[in-house]
């Protein structure tokens, strides 16, 4: 045996699926791991460095660095089990934040917070459909109508990353205090008109006529309604004993709730919108009775979390191609697109709530916590790839986009507590003193 | 829209690879949820009804009730993700056994028990070997030798299933008797020598040629010694902490712990064997202190049993093809093999376990317990299918022989109570009394 024959048959063990695979969950988890680490120790959610560890593994790095490295690990053919893997993933993880959507506290504080989450939407969304008229003839994807691009355009410009707000929140403490729970229940009711209006691009992206469309959405209205009025209420029953105060459920209602989920994925899915919805709704409709949801959420999310979305973030960022923003133009367009997504969805926030009578500081700081992007953004933005609405330029702009508003988010907090430090201290000047009269929600008890 | 064009977009929808996923998904996990359910009245552990399951979905059942409805549910283009898929699920049941396995345990009891365990390897492996000879020239798989297959046909007699195994002690409750203790240090023993021989049969099944295996097992027997006695003291310093008494571990340990078997079933898969090896390893070197152990089994034990290891059942039942046996010759011989492997294993176990002065009873019970290959023997039938050993004829006739000799070992571990019950209400025979005065197990007191 020569060395040759060695490496010869070293090659071939490669070729392996199995081997393939091993190779990428290695260096997908390894990388997510270290990019989150990093990004801790600059205070920000460890969501931003597994953005960055996808982008890394992809062309814009790795890809630029060495090419044939890049396909000897993300062979093409490997692809299609890892989109697989990933689309698993987001389901599951889809299907917690469904879980951590308190139907009852969004109706409780609805009033408050209908009017800031509904312009925090309708602002951006406008700006988006106005950028969208001037991008479509250089930006659009290969298969799609203005009026898709455009209100898909819109979308991406408006949505709140509820999970990654959810952990800034804890992160800082944050979670239970008026202006967490009011940014909570904003980012919550706003992420459900969001997803509507997804959903909503998504049948008339994929139908191929109007009636078609029509059907979609019928069966979808349809189908969210069966799931919160008819199998809600009676989940409990069926779920049995686990859902009780100190029930312990065993494998079978694991079993039993990963059935539920997939059939309302696969439901959602047959219908003509994407699967995610079907498990984000399956989330929602869980009894939330006992300690239920977190037994679910302990066993189904930590494996998701770790395995599954980090490989998410890989096949995002093998989708992203920095290199193609290869001019100033490009780079301006990102740039402004950054810049109409913040002044949206921060701007928007900010004045609607200083106008429900919130003070600046904490409208300013409500408006950072809605900026943030993050992952659901990511996931809407391939749902737009696939779909051919995006091209692949356009879709990198808007990673960069979702890259950037939710780094923003962190500092953008740091510096509104520093505001309200120098409020407090009485180095406030007399132009603030005015609206330190109006009840801020930091002093309005928490309802 | 009429109904044509409808029914053409469900097709179209029917053939994303997603929908596929999921459809398998629900359809594999509910069966073996019902067969588990089924088989746990009969007072059989919930691992037969998956098998069951898995059978009643492949070729055997489905596909010969409905072939259409088999190749629509299970395409040929969706086995390559399922593999992928039930592989994960085995590299981590492998690394969750692994854990269970307490190495301390073994060294302590290890006198007692080496005997039995290492007879009731090597009489079944003898007889398995022997038999073999006649089933060559008729059922060998298309890429072997009369040495690889006769080594192989010995390892499938001599196989139990450690984890089956502590399952049904769990179940009757007989965990901490003495029985329960010999009974898994003698699976424990057992396994670990069969795994020895079978990755010497993988590894020489798979080399080009006798310098290739040597170089195999060399590097093995490195990477096994490196990993007992380099890594293993030094695994709870690197992972810090989470390791110590009540200590919590955070996500980060989760993926590290994941990198970690990732890395260790590559390193065996490229050494020439089998990932799951390297899995194995990773869960017997993970450190045992505090509930690090328990932590790690919780998170991931539940998914991969619930979603993956059903798939695992799945695809091994997409080739068994009961029809295969369609004469009496395949059945006798089917019949012949279930004989020689339950005479060498549980004949082999309860002889060497009298001579060592245990009664005949529990000697009974032991060879019983000792006879269950569950989950364990298909995942070396796998291999064996994978690597051409075995043809799919003979494939089918070990995957039933698993699930029979599984199948008999509640019943029997039920007449050796009823017998022993007899013994203590005073009606035993004359001939059983001298037995009597041996201590048995079940009195000696717990070491």
């Amino acid at each position: 045996m020569n060395s040759m024959s060695l490496f010869a048959n070293l090659q071939e063990n490669f070729q392996d699926p199995l081997t393939r695979l091993f190779i990428q969950l290695i260096l997908i988890v390894l990388v997510a791991r270290l990019c989150g680490r990093l990004v801790a120790k600059l205070h920000q959610p460890a969501v931003i460095g597994e953005m960055i560890a996808g982008i890394l593994l992809g062309p814009s790095l790795l890809g630029w660095v060495c090419r044939p490295l890049l396909d000897f690990i993300f062979p093409s053919s490997s692809l299609g089990t890892l989109r697989l893997l990933s689309q698993i993933g987001v389901c599951l993880f889809m299907f917690v934040v469904g879980m951590e959507l308190d139907v009852g506290q969004l109706k409780q504080q609805a009033r408050t917070a209908v009017l800031v989450s509904q312009v925090s939407i309708v602002l951006p969304y406008l700006l988006g459909v106005a950028s969208s008229l001037v991008l479509f003839s250089t930006l659009a994807g290969p298969h799609t109508t203005l009026l898709v691009f455009a209100l898909f355009i819109g979308i991406s410009m408006s949505i709140t990353a509820f999970p990654v707000l959810a952990r800034i929140l804890e992160e800082r403490g944050l979670t239970r205090t008026p202006l967490g729970s009011t940014a909570i229940v904003c980012a919550a009711t706003g992420d459900v008109s969001a997803w509507s209006i997804l959903a909503l691009v998504v049948a008339m992206a994929k139908a191929k006529s109007l009636a078609f469309a029509a059907l979609s959405i019928g069966s979808v209205v349809l189908f969210v309604l069966l799931m919160l009025f008819w199998i809600k209420p009676r989940l409990p029953f069926w779920m049995g004993q686990a859902t009780h105060e100190g029930g312990v459920p065993g494998k079978g209602v694991t079993a039993s709730v990963a059935i539920f989920v997939f059939a309302s994925a696969l439901a959602t899915d047959l219908m003509g919108i994407h699967a995610l919805f079907g498990s984000f709704l399956a989330g929602v409709v869980m009894p939330a009775r006992g300690e239920f949801r977190e037994f679910l959420r302990l066993r189904l999310e930590n494996f998701s979390s770790v395995f599954l979305l980090p490989l998410f973030f890989a096949f995002t960022g093998l989708r992203t191609q920095i290199g193609l923003l290869n001019d100033t133009n490009g780079w301006l367009i990102c740039l402004g697109l950054i810049f109409i997504a913040t002044v949206g969805k921060l701007g928007g926030a900010m004045i609607t709530a200083r106008l429900t009578g919130v003070d600046w500081i904490d409208s300013f700081a409500l408006g950072a916590l809605m900026n943030t992007r993050g992952l659901v953004e990511l996931i809407a933005l391939n749902l737009g790839y696939d779909l051919g609405i995006l091209s692949p330029r356009i879709f990198t702009m808007l990673v960069i986009m979702a890259l950037a508003t939710t780094c923003m988010t962190g500092p953008l907090l740091t510096f509104s507590d520093y505001l309200r430090a120098r409020r407090v201290l009485g180095s406030k000047p007399q132009g603030e003193a005015a609206l330190g009269t109006t009840p801020t929600i930091h002093q309005r008890p928490n309802p």
